[in-house]
């Protein structure tokens, strides 16, 4: 968003200018724009050769008027071509790569990354801060004093050979057009449309360049795309979408009606992997966890059947392989490996504040929206963009929906740098609807999807 | 477009934001906005506390989804609250005002509004320059040396007391949001939006506040809307629109398949209508005339009839009374007026360049798009936007569709500063398309629609 008018005035910004209002004319009446057109306006916008309000009006035409699978191909393509490509030697290791669409308390990536690297099928996997109320694996991981999260291509590389697997920021120069397009859309609501979220989340994908792909495509109230059928639409157009760029896909779209893990902030998400890596379980999210290794290890290997990735996942767990790997990992990218071994060493904060049920009967709602925002509110994510986080921070669930709860129990503890924060109080209070009757929760894995690689 | 990042830094912003993007959620997904979000995001806008790029995705949105009757009201309503209004006395001479959505060869403003100030009924009408191809009235009479078309307030009430007419260019003060929005939809393709349009052009009318106006909505190849059936929507519109603000209003929707009148340029369309209030006739705009002019008597006095409204007419034109008023107003305005009582002292070109017919047969098309950019090209429009005009140059049609023509014969003269403009030339010959076959014109008022001032 640097593309303010005064900019441009210099610029030969005549041709991009023309080009650009030709594209939100035939966007909006429903006439496909060429690869070539495409191509031209993210190249046009990187350069600085368009300003931000026309291609903030063409964002917003896509939003509303959606484009066809060969547009959205064109738009993805105009985001890789645009920058470097990390590139695997061929003959090398296999590596896959693991994307979530973001949720809360989804822990899931600090679990099945060192999983699947346990099982001896390479990982590398860029990763995000927080969004709003949902947080980032990257937030997460920072909480680990010492860990780089910086890394460069052949850092990447090394990072692979070495330990098997690697956690980094996003890197820049891979798909430029993606990010200053994201920044774009991320302050004009354009967020919210499925092409455009499966351009952005593809295009990273096939920068990195891995051999196979998993997608955990969140679905409910505290998911980008609450409704279940268009989740389904955004999973069926990714798989399309990789399958177009030869990419092996699979996608399994879960559950987020309610928070995944029981932890929810950066150095407790931490904390409750490690847990897990240990052996221990924790219901919706290590259903999640299996779910998304085994894709994994069937995405590295297409010929692996489903019963093989378990049995690897199980061996991998309860053998203590996975811990070990997270464990070389951290150390490997400089982070302080006894926060691994003894995570009450990892921030932790001052003051807990227990939330206790307001009636008795069967708890029917735990709002993740609500549950996110008291974390962001203690200082777990950020309610402005330079916000600086409190690692310690966040929330811990004591009770999930279907759980019996009387008036007065504790349902849940925040834990903050202050005693008592009311409106995180409030809003973890209000998280929680106890019903009269008793309740099931959702199911957490709605559908699996998978492509064959091929387009 | 003065919202740039950088300025919006600093300014009381989140709210303002925060609205923004509610609202092209809610527009995108069809919840209809209350006119007090849609007046905060006017004012907001105009205040410099919303960035151009968040603007730019509402009115793309809007060129998508439409608006309900209700938006669209509260939007013209809150581009008048936010700025000043004219206000002619209660009781003292009726006024109305008129407006056209703009056209090639299009003089009638020119010999309305002094018909009716000879027929007794005041005229306001506050005029833009040139869009595109299309002439701008303030551009046609800026070519009559020394007239002023900046005219405040008092000085608008003066002339209607002066000479009962007032034509100047539109105050910068009523409907600044108007004015804000239309610099960035101009540039972001969204100017085609029917609740657009109707917004803007109604505030300003409503900003202006006479008893009656009439509307002159173009269609055809040269308009701005092409097609018959949305520019009688567009007229629907800003009939109920005017209704509730109480404004009589009558619309004609007219044929915009052919340049209008017969001379295309600033002093060659003053030039046409001089000789029009002087008696003579001119197929099409004479009969687009004589229907304005009409419909202005009516909307002043709703007891009149079409038929004595048509009488009044006829003895302003042919008793000279219309011609003294022009030539009365151009004195009062500073105008020199010996250009009206010769207009061989208007400006003129210096050159002619005579098109001929490529074949034998019957004009089937005279391309208004094709004429107006030849008349552009030789610099009777802008191409940038402070390019300075050449107000002698422009196109003179001798051939109309329906015409027969020998190959050969003259069909049109360009007049340019220079001699045979290539250009120029090749667009104006591109416009005549000549077919075998007889061919008759399209009838030039396509519909007339009246409210009755009342909601």
């Amino acid at each position: 968003m640097t593309n303010s008018p005064a900019k441009l005035r210099d610029s030969g910004t005549v041709a991009a200018s023309a080009r650009i209002q030709a594209a939100i004319t035939d966007t909006r009446s429903g006439t496909e724009l060429s690869a070539g057109t495409i191509r031209a306006l993210i190249d046009d916008f990187v350069a600085g050769h368009t300003a931000d309000h026309q291609m903030a009006a063409w964002l917003a035409t896509v939003a509303c008027r959606g484009l066809s699978p060969d547009e959205t191909f064109a738009l993805t393509d105009a985001y890789v071509q645009g920058g470097e490509r990390l590139r695997f030697p061929r003959g090398g290791r296999v590596v896959v790569d693991k994307h979530s669409t973001g949720g809360v308390a989804d822990t899931v990536s600090l679990v099945v990354v060192p999983v699947v690297a346990a099982c001896g099928v390479a990982v590398v996997k860029m990763s995000g801060g927080g969004l709003g109320f949902a947080g980032g694996t990257l937030d997460k991981l920072a909480s680990i004093k010492g860990l780089r999260l910086d890394l460069g291509p052949a850092e990447v590389h090394e990072m692979i050979d070495r330990v098997g697997m690697c956690i980094t920021g996003q890197n820049a120069s891979l798909a430029p057009g993606d990010g200053a397009t994201y920044a774009l859309r991320d302050i004009t609501a354009t967020v919210e449309s499925i092409p455009l979220i499966a351009a952005s989340i593809m295009s990273k994908k096939v920068a990195v360049g891995a051999d196979g792909l998993v997608l955990d495509v969140k679905t409910g109230p505290g998911a980008l795309i609450p409704d279940v059928d268009r989740a389904i639409e955004l999973a069926e157009t990714m798989i399309g979408l990789a399958g177009r760029f030869g990419l092996r896909c699979r996608v399994v779209v879960t559950d987020m009606s309610e928070p995944l893990g029981s932890l929810v902030g950066n150095a407790l998400e931490v904390r409750e992997a490690i847990a897990l890596l240990n052996g221990a379980s924790v219901s919706r999210l290590s259903e999640v966890c299996r779910t998304v290794a085994r894709l994994m290890l069937q995405s590295a290997d297409p010929n692996l059947t489903g019963e093989a990735a378990e049995i690897a996942v199980t061996q991998a767990l309860t053998s203590g392989a996975a811990f070990r790997h997270l464990r070389e990992w951290v150390k490997a990218q400089g982070g302080d490996v006894r926060m691994v071994d003894e995570p009450d060493r990892l921030p932790s904060a001052l003051h807990r504040t227990t939330v206790t049920a307001r009636r008795s009967g069967w708890v029917h709602e735990v709002d993740p929206r609500r549950v996110g925002m008291a974390a962001v509110h203690t200082g777990a994510g950020r309610l402005t963009h330079n916000a600086e986080l409190d690692y310690g921070a966040g929330v811990e669930l004591l009770r999930r929906v279907g759980d019996r709860v009387d008036a007065g129990d504790p349902v849940a503890v925040l834990h903050a740098a202050t005693e008592n924060p009311k409106h995180a109080v409030r809003l973890l209070a209000d998280a929680f609807t106890v019903g009269e009757e008793p309740c099931a929760p959702a199911p957490v894995i709605h559908r699996v999807l998978a492509n064959t690689g091929r387009d």
